[in-house]
């Protein structure tokens, strides 16, 4: 059945008008623009205004120690809030996630105690209602998990092996296609989730019995969006009829996200481009100016910009911050050739002028050699100017995931409204080794009744004696211990993922998903290279274990010196691939929630530091403590051979064993990228 | 690991000293009695000062439209309530369902609107903070089941080919074994929990997810349980100490029962000769006289008299009253041929005599020709003075379910503690021979839509013409529409228990269960005698169709007579006999939820009424809305060979393929009996 609404007029009809298709949409109606950035316009008064106010309520939330104002008592629903604004007399894009500006929203679905312990940090006291509500009546998350973590579990947890599960917090890193919400309407994409549900017949097992029952969730999200938009007076009920529109709705799906989940990382998608076609539309007609079309780009980054949440202290240490991973992504190519830069793709890099840098939204260029040159050169001065773009390759990931995914937090990808992920945190290999090494005893934290090393592990067997670590020795232990981290690992996340769809489920996000989606099993690891150049030094120079009065090997002396990871040197580089390789094996082998496909991803950015403050001194010579590499980097300071080398090691780290995202953080001074031309 | 606890003095120890073995317990200590009831005490002063104010209260109850009180705030679970007395001075037995005498708990996780409706029915109006919690918070039961319910199911539900399903009323029929608190007390159920749920380890699975939560939600429930009574000044962490604390423990874990499920039947189990043993030994040590102790069963049946509910109009016309099942089997034959009577089975049917007779709690004798002359004299003398005792076939069911099994509801029979039971109501047997006629239109309901007869099954061929029915044609049709029927059936059923599994899990009563029990997947039929009298008139007489407006065959004209079932002739009794397998080996055909083991009733012993109301007329000369005859019983006045012919007709409904329970309600005249001695 195809459909005609009126707010189509102009764009070329195809498969995208008879069923949900914004891929389609895009290819037939967007204009690649390959000029420079010179017809972009400043900021409006209005624009200056509005975010004079926003940095005006910014100083005074750093003024009251990071919190603005807190809701204590309105759990944070998708339409819970009456709407608010800054100036309602200056935005051309409006919507809070509260009433209030800068007042963050009580969000305690993922955890009672998270939420109120959150609120406790910044002075304020959670409703009794409240409390009452998620303690006796509506369990959470966090409960259901911890009803059901085995001791193994909470061991594993506790001597972070493994470390920074989302089992106290949202799992994030899941996407709605929010312009769906523009380009069809609410109504539409009510009636087709109605379809498919009445589609989903057959046996009732419980599989079927939950996907009919999240089904009808992801329908009663949609009409508390539609209520949502009513309250800022717009009818989301239908498609979008013009630019403003577009960006308005689609807003509002993301911020409907927003209200209903906590998420660890809360990425937007793939939204510059679809909505140029909006903008090239009205600025055809004449309905809008490039000034115009700027100011409500201005208005909408405005808007992501203030996007927060009420996080716990343990939060903030594992991401060095409060981030919160509003990523949109840029540019890209095209299967068919055609770059998919336009010139909201210039826009929206653009409000990093016009509003100055800014960390958030997580500005990614989809990057290819093949993008325009004026588009290169233009993220080449933004990123001078600002340093706020990331870039990722996006020759890499478009043969996997074709030319309509979205990166979600930092390095994830995911076609939109096509495939979620189930975020798993990591596991630290460093520490596996070490384990590998003392028997899957923890060489920092003790057993709480016998004052002894934990045992995490099972006791198997550990290398004993002082004599310098036998290489094949440790790797056949080393592969027993992944063997058995992988297993627990994987079976931790499938409880934690079973509890969130139970008590925490994302019903408005999935709504702006295909019903029958493809999710991603998302496993992490942490400390690679370090666990790599430990691995070379037990090759390749001498190791001997010094032993605490425990027998624990808590230190290493070494002899001789190693090849290290990062200098293009396949001696260790070959231990890193196979490490990744192995490790991601395992997981493979084992069963992950929902037929789940499994990936790994080697990215921590930030929470790095914390992985290698909860570890010992490893057989590399790296202190207990100190912080480990970032993602797949080299070990601070050992990639001696230069930038290219550097690189060279870590683009040996196969693709194939890390889909969910390789990451490497890499600063570039004028002295790397060798002598001046 | 053998435990010993002061409580067990004078025991024999056993198997069930080393793990909850609630029969070995029994067997080893148990005194059967063959004597008669001479040595029974009369009520004594404080009993019949009890229960007179018991009755002031029935009084005032029903003067007030059958409700007393109502709470209308608190939400009824293990341990809400404040301690509630009729008079404390006088009750040897306490504890009430709230904190006041026949006020009424709130339990709406069943279902909000049912809830608030029965509370509006009697005049009452539901707090607005629980309507809030359990409307936006806390999602029920009968939510989840109507997200899920597909088109089909609501229109079969709709038309009462179907009917009586549990999905706005608690399922109930699962009976914890109470006996366990005051033989183990509480904190060796808790630890012998954990030690189950420690046991379930390897791949977290969903269903071992699910286990190991449902583990750590019963262990929340004994804490409740323990809350509970210390809330009536009892530690029952211990074991109980005397025959008071044994009934009182044992009521107190029912009590527990019944304040978190509001079940369509909450039986009690089998208690009355685990109990002896306490009272035998505190009569033995001169603790007690007989009067005590039957003052004390006395207090306890009255307690048990007491239980009530608030349901809502449908569920009383349903049941055709408001029965709460408070089922209490009685008696029986140990497998090793020594009886289960003992002095406590004639105290617990004096309470018939000491308090009058009474519905509740539904006394139960499991009958063999072998138990003891006394005992079978005096359950006759008291059947004789008061018609309140219901009697069990032991004989049939000992074989398949041992000797320490017990009734729920009115023949459900499973191992107290080691069985349990999804309940599932009734498929119309007679409805859907019409459907078979008709092509799956109801001859009652119409489509809203269109005003036509509603299509409910798919639209199979039906039958054409005014000609007479063949019988051949019939049953083939027939049999195509039970093979749909039961698909349909199971998989209705399935939704609802793994709704019922989600938002309303008995955690209490199956704390009181083997971690791992034996589930059984019970539905049932109803009509079974207009069915198969329908098919004999068909096959031994001519039927003709006669045809609405619509052509939907709404009566019949009947031609010459036909064998009725009733009356001991193999024509149309083999018709039942095929029948009941025939449905039965369709539903075992279904995956059903939790592997449960399938079973069948055909006990509609009031609901017979409303199940008749919703049919047509049928092709054996019954008229619409006349009803069907209750469970298995041939059709009112049909049986006209004598009361033999009719038993026998019933008794050759093979229990294998009904095993949970033929019911044939039959009254017994003089005349029925035949001559006088």
């Amino acid at each position: 059945m195809r459909e005609f609404f009126d707010a189509w007029e102009g764009f070329e009809a195809g498969k995208w008008t008879d069923e949900i298709d914004v891929r389609d949409f895009i290819q037939r109606n967007y204009t690649a623009y390959e000029g420079d950035g010179a017809f972009l316009a400043p900021a409006t008064e209005a624009t200056k205004k509005l975010w004079n106010i926003i940095l005006g309520y910014t100083k005074k939330e750093r003024e009251r120690g990071g919190v603005y104002d807190a809701d204590t008592s309105i759990v944070s629903r998708v339409n819970s809030h009456k709407a608010g604004y800054f100036d309602k007399s200056l935005e051309k894009i409006v919507g809070l996630q509260t009433d209030e500006p800068f007042k963050r929203a009580l969000q305690p679905f993922g955890g009672i105690r998270m939420a109120e312990e959150a609120l406790e940090m910044y002075g304020y006291q959670i409703d009794s209602r409240v409390d009452d509500i998620f303690t006796h009546y509506r369990k959470t998350h966090n409960e259901g998990v911890y009803d059901v973590y085995t001791p193994e579990m909470r061991n594993a947890r506790r001597a972070h092996i493994l470390t920074g599960l989302p089992d106290t917090y949202g799992r994030g890193r899941i996407v709605g296609d929010y312009r769906r919400v523009a380009l069809y309407g609410v109504d539409y994409l009510i009636r087709k989730k109605e379809e498919d549900k009445a589609r989903l017949l057959g046996d009732m097992l419980p599989d079927r019995i939950r996907d009919r029952e999240e089904l009808a969730e992801q329908i009663k999200a949609l009409r508390a969006l539609k209520e949502m938009g009513a309250e800022y007076g717009f009818d989301l009920s239908r498609p979008a009829a013009t630019a403003q529109e577009a960006i308005q709705w689609l807003y509002f799906g993301y911020l409907a996200a927003v209200k209903d989940q906590n998420g660890a990382a809360m990425s937007i998608g793939r939204n510059s481009t679809f909505l140029d076609i909006y903008l090239e539309r009205d600025l055809r007609t004449g309905r809008i100016t490039e000034t115009e079309a700027q100011e409500l780009m201005d208005h909408f980054v405005m808007k992501l910009r203030v996007i927060k949440f009420m996080r716990i202290r343990e939060y903030n240490e594992l991401f060095s911050g409060d981030p919160t991973w509003v990523t949109e992504s840029i540019g890209g190519m095209g299967v068919d050739g055609r770059p998919l830069v336009t010139k909201n793709s210039f826009r929206i890099l653009h409000t990093l002028v016009n509003l100055g840098p800014a960390p958030e939204p997580n500005l990614t260029v989809l990057w290819s050699p093949r993008l325009p040159a004026g588009f290169k050169r233009f993220c080449a001065e933004i990123s001078i100017t600002t340093s706020a773009i990331q870039y990722e390759n996006d020759d890499l990931m478009r043969p996997e995931m074709g030319d309509d995914y979205c990166i979600a937090c930092c390095v994830s990808s995911m076609r939109v409204g096509k495939d979620m992920q189930f975020f798993g945190a990591r596991a630290n290999l460093a520490k596996c080794l070490l384990y590998a090494i003392n028997g899957g005893k923890d060489e920092l934290v003790k057993d709480r009744a016998t004052g002894k090393p934990l045992q995490v592990s099972p006791e198997f067997m550990p290398i004993f004696g002082d004599g310098p670590l036998v290489y094949d020795d440790v790797i056949a232990k080393f592969d027993q211990m992944m063997t058995w981290l992988a297993g627990l690992y994987v079976n931790t996340l499938n409880v934690i993922h079973y509890m969130h769809d139970k008590y925490c489920y994302e019903a408005l996000e999935m709504a702006l998903h295909d019903s029958q989606v493809r999710r991603f099993f998302a496993t992490g690891v942490a400390g690679l290279s370090c666990a790599v150049d430990s691995l070379s030094a037990i090759r390749y120079a001498k190791v001997y274990p010094l032993r605490n009065e425990d027998g624990i090997a808590t230190d290493f002396r070494i002899e001789g010196d190693y090849p290290k990871y990062g200098n293009n040197d396949d001696r260790v580089d070959e231990i890193a691939v196979w490490l990744v390789k192995t490790f991601m094996n395992k997981i493979r082998s084992h069963t992950t929630y929902r037929e789940s496909v499994p990936t790994m991803s080697i990215l921590t950015i930030t929470s790095n530091v914390v992985y290698g403050k909860n570890t010992g001194n490893t057989p590399d010579g790296r202190r207990k403590g100190d912080p480990f590499a970032p993602g797949a980097n080299p070990m601070h300071g050992r990639d001696t051979h230069g930038a290219l080398a550097s690189l060279e090691s870590v683009a040996k780290i196969p693709y194939e064993f890390s889909r969910d995202g390789i990451s490497n953080t890499f600063s570039v001074t004028p002295q790397s990228l060798g002598k001046d031309d």
